[in-house]
């Protein structure tokens, strides 16, 4: 049952679900807010004091390194506002001049070079709508599925990148023959280092330094920050100061000892770079709370890091049975997909689940199907399906409570 | 000349014009911000102290009625920041508990209904990117073009809007037959009433509560905002309260004596509510400055209230000759559009513009047109070329200056 083709019969349930009353009389009268002179037009906007949404961050005597989550929970639409947009950081967050900052391409190139923010900011632009996700999203949810959506899946957030394209950098510096990886390294107190593949670099890497149509913020990489679309965020060096071109990787510590996951075999995955087909319910999501039977409006995110979103399938009865979700359109490769299901809660326990599937075909995996590939010592690159039970009572708790 | 077709030779004058050097001995050391401790990370973050973009407001000693102008010459990609979207109020911004506030919709339909905010963000959602132009921009340039872009194309800004179809709710509370209008009220100071046709209501007009993936912002209507694409802003109703089922408009304030233009004729023209395509160049604008002679992006933003920007052509020599900029994909209907074009300032004079053509064929007019077709009275729907001088030096200044 497609949003578009809902019949009278159909709406008309929306609003008796809903609630919504007949006019009462003296309701027409004016809001208190119509009696008051409000507040004056001012120079920079702030949201509602009703509003309270907020990144969760763990309480940690080393705040300067660590997570924070994004409400995807209250998410609407398929932007996240860059206030609330996801972290991840090792060494905090650098205060960095933008007159000052310069970033140099150096190692096996022709002409190394220099360049001020003014020198990039001059150059060809172009603007891209992407996802990004921390490789450690839902990492706990390897040992055990997490009571709410923020913090299992709340490392992940989606922003219009402004910025210049690195092919056309590297064409000018003149990438020497043998060159086959760059190394890009933040300018943060840990001075964050991945080694990307040139041929990634070659293909659709941006400099970035636009996020939502102003400047980036300082905690996803002010002035400049290396996006590299569809890969784990931490290759996508924040407050990047230097691409260096050698014929091997760097070994750093965030490819090696961080972001691999050992495998039952006692091998371990390095390098996983792209993030593979992944979704989530939002609403209705643990924590939350359904006010009584009726119709509600289901929704949630999807994304792929190997391009556009080709279908979401929800189930409301464990994984029996699952029906196609809604896209809102325009979909984007590599970004987030809102995806949305009218459904009718009868007051009996439901269980209910998002799956993804990208337009290679992938399907979002299971947890077990996970686990039975991959073991149980990995961290990163968990994509499985989460499920939510809606209670009787309208309560929604995580599977596993 | 398209930048995807910008050859070796044409790439390797870019840092060459931007001056970018080889790198210098030492420059590869980690900069100052590496060497310290960065700052923690956040509930809810800020934009950098360097960034310093507002909007422009007039001093006032009634700063609840007037307007403010986005900072469109900084502007990136096609979305506004919700803090720096323009404002136009007529009674201040009310400060509305989403909790008591309710959308009454009433006069001639079988069921009136009274809806809270949980009610209405309950139906099925919908999400659009849509342009809003207050119908007043560049109401200056009417008798005299202005210095910079902000003053004179700032009152447009691009969002990322989620709501539910008006459509949906009237057919929920069931038009009576010979219902033709709308009235919309906002539960502002100034209980701003607009007549809207029911065409327009049943054909697309939202009722939004999300801008840029979070809750509305108080300034531009949090809780609930009457969304009409593609009319001019003051048909957008903020803090809407009441939609009334008429015969016949209000005949308003608002839709009188303003939002209303007296032709040469002596005849007033009204209901006035598509906005024409209309495009401006933001950068290089009045008050900037280019360094040097050199290659530079030329870049600005198109859009037309009657669908896709279908091209934008720039001149570079006054009006004698006009080209094709590159246009930002996926161009949305209705939507900001950014256009880009390589641009050799060679160190002498150059007056540059650009003119927006949509999919209806509408050719963005001249000053000298629009003047022509509608008189020295005019104050609402100002389209018109906007040009800008490029003096030898570099700086930059409107054409009259």
């Amino acid at each position: 049952m497609g949003h578009r083709h809902a019949s009278r019969r159909q709406i008309l349930r929306w609003s008796m679900a809903a609630g919504a009353g007949v006019l009462a009389a003296g309701e027409t009268d004016a809001a208190a807010s119509a009696r008051t002179l409000g507040a004056p037009l001012g120079p920079y906007g702030e949201r509602s004091p009703f509003e309270k949404g907020i990144r969760f961050t763990r309480e940690s005597r080393t705040p300067e390194t660590g997570s924070s989550f994004t409400p995807i929970q209250e998410s609407l639409g398929t932007i996240t506002p860059s206030a609330l947009h996801y972290e991840r950081h090792h060494g905090g967050i650098p205060s960095i001049d933008p007159s000052v900052h310069r970033l140099v391409i150096h190692g096996m190139v022709e002409r190394p070079l220099s360049l001020s923010m003014a020198d990039i900011r001059r150059l060809p632009s172009v603007t891209r709508t992407l996802v990004l996700e921390c490789g450690g999203n839902s990492a706990g949810e390897w040992a055990a599925p997490g009571p709410d959506v923020q913090r299992t899946y709340g490392m992940v957030s989606g922003s219009e990148w402004t910025g210049v394209s690195l092919a056309r950098l590297l064409e000018e510096a003149g990438v020497r023959p043998g060159a086959s990886w760059v190394i890009a390294e933040g300018a943060d107190a840990c001075r964050m280092m991945r080694s990307i593949p040139l041929g990634k670099a070659r293909q659709d890497s941006l400099l970035a330094y636009g996020q939502n149509g102003e400047a980036m913020r300082p905690a996803q990489g002010y002035p400049l920050r290396l996006i590299n679309p569809g890969w784990e965020g931490n290759a996508n060096v924040k407050w990047l100061q230097s691409l260096r071109l050698t014929d091997q990787p760097y070994m750093a510590r965030d490819e090696t000892s961080k972001y691999s996951d050992l495998m039952p075999d006692g091998k371990t995955r390095i390098f996983t770079f792209e993030m593979e087909a992944k979704s989530v319910i939002t609403f209705p999501s643990g924590g939350q709370m359904l006010p009584g039977p009726g119709l509600y409006e289901l929704t949630g995110l999807a994304w792929s890091g190997q391009g556009l979103v080709d279908r979401v399938e929800v189930t409301v009865n464990g994984g029996e049975t699952w029906q196609r979700a809604l896209l809102q359109e325009p979909r984007l490769p590599i970004a987030l997909t809102r995806f949305r299901l009218p459904w009718r809660f009868d007051g009996r326990e439901a269980v209910i689940a998002s799956r993804c599937v990208d337009e290679t075909g992938y399907v979002q995996p299971t947890r077990e199907a996970l686990i039975a590939a991959r073991g149980t010592n990995s961290i990163y690159h968990y994509n499985g399906i989460k499920f939510w039970r809606v209670r009787g009572d309208g309560t929604v708790v995580h599977v596993g409570a």
